[in-house]
């Protein structure tokens, strides 16, 4: 089993007073697919059971029924024993119907490593934040508060994730829901969009659930300067957010909240 | 702005108690992206705001950084006004770089629609019960506390999903836990594969969060009789799971739990 967790050095933040301290973060990591020799997939996992990964997701994807439709397996390291399994090669049985190959398929048959995927973003193509903007923790509870309001879906259904833009004087501009956590992502910034507010330096993102690489992602190409969320990031969500600047603050709930990347641009205790 | 949230009726038990009622879920079909003619991607996504989806995923995959970057976008029903938007078509001014098209394209340049979604399922290759099996659905507080005790990463993150599969006469059998709830459901899959168990006729899936589409379709095609949720199903999830029988339980919590698909097939009260 590989890293499931890792330790990353944080400031806790409970009722306006700071304290560095470090906190377990769900691992987070690219897991390439080859199959026969042909790079099938790359999926962002936990590390661990990584074959079982693999075989359950071709039971979905392909005709694989029984363990003999498999007719060898392997996990690799190919970049660092430090990274751990990044790499799956499967074979199957003559006549099993094979998946179909999916898009952001690497060129290379090996796998692509965390160090990779942050290397290939690169980076904001505005700044996230104005010289002097901070973002003042005494107010994530009211952001918080302010999403929750607008979650009119979720109220009736009790099953939707939200996603909330903020302005850089704190005013919350507007929410959308969605089944699909990143979609509730897309609809915030394709308004943003539609208003010409992009580059949204400054501006915070709110959102219900944890926040993965991808919200980081996106987050990012909209120039977004902090994302505050319900839940905790993943390792890799940290790594990106911390290669450029991004405030990521997790877990706020009621006066609490961590914060993950960005200390320099948050603002505590009774003098903001 | 489409029809977010529909009613199904359903089987809401409380302390063993049934009563036959309706809910309000979340609605989830499928929006196809067409760019300058040409299919891009087909995403499962909750209706409404759809055009600021398409933009906002454009931001984050292509070259679109400003709304003139957009030269032309509009939202149709292709299939029926009653479905409502399932196709956008979008068409991107000279010059900005392009998305790079998505695996599960369509052939054809129009939507797919939710019958076409539940159309394209076969079922399953095996039966998701035996001829006398029912979920005594006392046994449910149970299912979710042995599911959470195997939560060991969340315990150190409270930031991760989880998955467990459990036998015909209810016997825990194994946890998984991933960052992505797909993920947890594939490594649960995989291990019965490696374990000689698949068709999981009779055996119950319990999973920490939402039950969308995909996570129903993954359990049926491993043939899992019931699937038992922390939260709530999608209405596509909900027709895909009545389609092929599969029961469907969601926001079991403590003594409550909703009953969405396969009410014949559970059992109630002190008798069970």
């Amino acid at each position: 089993m590989g890293v499931t967790t890792s330790r990353r050095g944080i400031v806790r933040v409970v009722g306006g007073v700071p304290s560095a301290t470090t906190d377990a973060v769900a691992v987070e990591s690219p897991l390439t697919t080859v199959l026969d020799g042909d790079v099938l997939v790359t999926t962002m996992r936990t590390p661990g059971h990584d074959l079982e990964l693999v075989a359950g997701w071709l039971v979905n994807e392909s005709g694989v029924r029984r363990a003999e439709h498999i007719t060898g397996m392997g996990a690799f390291a190919t970049h660092s024993e430090e990274e751990g399994v990044d790499t799956v090669r499967v074979s199957l049985a003559e006549g099993v119907r094979p998946p179909r190959a999916r898009a952001f398929v690497t060129s290379s048959a090996c796998g692509v490593c965390s160090a990779d995927v942050l290397a290939a973003f690169d980076g904001p193509d505005a700044p996230l934040h104005s010289d002097a903007w901070t973002l003042p923790l005494a107010a994530v509870p009211g952001l918080m508060d302010a999403m929750r309001e607008g979650q009119r879906m979720f109220d009736q259904t009790g099953a939707l994730h939200a996603a909330a833009l903020v302005s850089p004087s704190l005013e919350p501009l507007w929410v959308r829901e969605d089944v699909g956590r990143h979609n509730a992502v897309d609809k915030v910034v394709g308004k943003a969009l539609f208003d010409g507010r992009l580059p949204l330096t400054d501006h915070v993102l709110v959102v219900s659930g944890r926040i993965s690489y991808e919200i980081v992602h996106k987050a990012m190409t909209a120039c977004i300067g902090a994302i505050v969320a319900v839940s905790g990031p993943t390792s890799l969500a940290i790594d990106l957010a911390r290669a450029h600047g991004l405030v990521l603050a997790g877990f706020a709930r009621g006066d609490r909240v961590n914060v993950y990347s960005g200390d320099n641009r948050v603002s505590t205790g009774a003098g903001t």
